[in-house]
């Protein structure tokens, strides 16, 4: 019996090219043979804390009740994030992931023939979301790396039903301040959907760093994202949430599968909202992790992208991939990204300053040969 | 500044209803003040041994790397699958849950214009699957509250992209034989791709029920859906599989999101699996809950339909809501199915002894009135 599978798949879902995740440490040391406590992994912008404690013991009090089902309402995470940030708990759609949102978003309001706009060096996830539902991709050139918000507001066409901006920006780090916001806001549409991703945000101390919640009640097209995967430290039980108008919000939660979020993951992220110290611990190490990294690459002699996230994209050169392939034999991972178009950075999560050390010292040999 | 949300959402999405979960426990108990302990849930099919202390010990240990990302590969889970199955790990899609994979399935191959056949009383996410990509539901009427299967296949045309078919099915506990499937099989065009959803198979014991897997190798159109969810006791965490050709489980995992499946599902799903006395206890408390509650209804003059699932679906008549909300009020939660076209039925899953006593004790009270 003959069976095209290729043929009979939706074109859009045909171009699409599998994420390519960070190298997991188990990966590395199965290929090479290396003890995985010997493995430093520098590669997808996780927690070097670990999980806090509370999350730990919640998780242990949660487990006896995995043979029921979520609460697919998910109410205590809600009513903990609608108090937390002042918002009414129908402004929310949790996700698996804050990836769960975005694609979402994806599916609600774009398809075949409409477009979608986001930047050069983007995020992964936003060109994969609208390639899924057959829209057009209309990527826009970046400035120094970051976001050009005016050239992204003048790419709307009557055909542009979204537009995806992160604040700060992965893989870049760069970001846009409170004023470049607001313009870029009363500049767009109103009947354009805008998604402002912020996984990264509660990283940043700037004072003319927009805070995506203060503008929702003035734009009922925007969605602010955010997530548990990075400061909170759950990216192994995928929680992100979408922060919007009611009404969007209800389209989103219409569109979502029932159990989106699972019974631990709903738990751990409560209990991860209410360790305020474990966040001011997660901020502190970034920053001092980030400052010595910069310091580090300094005195290497190697050029970087000045970042706001818990992550540093810095140029190697050409050789990027060897110097990757080299970094990985003496077990320290990061992360290539050729694939954003940036063939001659890696970009390096922050760890814990053993971990920065450790990446500093082999990148010195690595770069010296 | 005006933005209506209806207006911007797919005419697809629009049109789709939220799930209606079972009610969990908590949300009974805060609406009518009950003591949770107090309450039995019938109402999911659920597995009433909770989860397997394997499950729980695997958990633990693996939850200090929550801070990690998931292996977005799964390849232990994968890897135990395939030597279960005796099929490659190629043949594998992993999903948040199986309505994630019967998603997928529905988004790859199916779109505007689109037919996609399912049967009359059929899981809800068939049709939710079908309307998000703004394809046409074709229901097919049932016979004796089962799939028509000759009608189904008959009702193939050119327009048809997708057909689901569960067996046993829920909600009614029906199923089809292995003459039954081949013929089917055998009659759709190989151009269609046909979901066999059988998430209940573990709990059936008949010689004439097909295991799909059999089917595999010669019909390159079909995939196979599982889950974790029943039989293995891990509703909470969201694990289900496809098993298909090559060819389709390729297109599913480049669709699928990077980490669709978390870190504690991923180990918690491995270690269920290798827990074989957990599946022959969940099985044997089912068998025996099922004859328990057969010979209750019978008690009591109720009708109900003959199930090889977890559940059985039992006529009360027209009173069923009412019914259903007395059964609350004692504390039994019990599933509606009026939205599945079933209004004179309940569908009540099979518990501990003691609950399906205490189902049966309060049901007399109740009809009784």
């Amino acid at each position: 019996m003959v069976c095209d599978v290729e043929v009979l798949t939706r074109a859009g879902v045909r171009t699409i090219h599998p994420y390519q995740p960070g190298k997991p440490i188990d990966e590395l040391a199965r290929e090479l043979g290396l003890e995985p406590a010997n493995i430093i992994k520098l590669a997808s912008n996780e927690n070097p804390l670990g999980p806090s404690p509370k999350v730990l013991t919640a998780i242990e009090s949660a487990a006896t009740e995995l043979s029921r089902y979520p609460d697919g309402n998910g109410f205590v995470l809600k009513r903990a994030l609608a108090e937390k940030y002042g918002i009414q708990q129908e402004q929310i759609t949790l996700g698996n992931g804050s990836n769960d949102v975005l694609e979402l978003i994806a599916r609600a309001f774009a398809g075949p023939g409409d477009e979608v706009i986001f930047s050069e060096y983007a995020f992964v996830v936003y060109p994969h979301a609208t390639k899924a539902v057959e829209a057009t991709p209309v990527v826009v050139p970046a400035v120094n790396w970051g976001h050009d918000l005016t050239a992204m507001a003048n790419a709307v066409t009557k055909k542009t039903k979204l537009i995806f901006v992160a604040n700060p920006n992965n893989p870049t780090g760069t970001w846009f301040s409170k004023e470049a916001l607001k313009a870029f806001l009363d500049k767009v549409p109103s009947q354009v959907i805008v998604v402002l991703d912020e996984a990264y945000i509660e990283y940043v101390d700037d004072p003319n760093f927009p805070n995506g919640l203060d503008y929702l009640s003035l734009y009922p097209n925007l969605v602010v994202t955010r997530t548990f995967s990075k400061a909170y430290g759950l990216a192994g039980l995928r929680v992100g949430y979408g922060l919007s108008s009611p009404a969007v919000a209800n389209i989103l939660n219409r569109l979502r599968q029932a159990f989106n979020v699972n019974s631990l993951a709903l738990v751990a992220a409560a209990a991860a909202l209410a360790d305020h110290q474990y966040l001011v611990d997660s901020i502190a190490i970034n920053q001092q992790g980030m400052a010595q990294l910069e310091a580090g690459f300094a005195e290497l002699g190697l050029s970087y992208i000045s970042s706001k996230g818990n992550f540093v994209a810095v140029e190697v050169g050409a050789q990027s991939q060897v110097i990757y392939q080299q970094l990985l034999a003496e077990g320290v991972i990061v992360r290539p990204v050729a694939n954003y178009q940036m063939p001659n950075h890696l970009r390096v999560s922050i760890g814990l300053p053993e971990e920065n050390q450790r990446l500093l010292t082999v990148l010195k040999q690595v770069i010296a040969v």
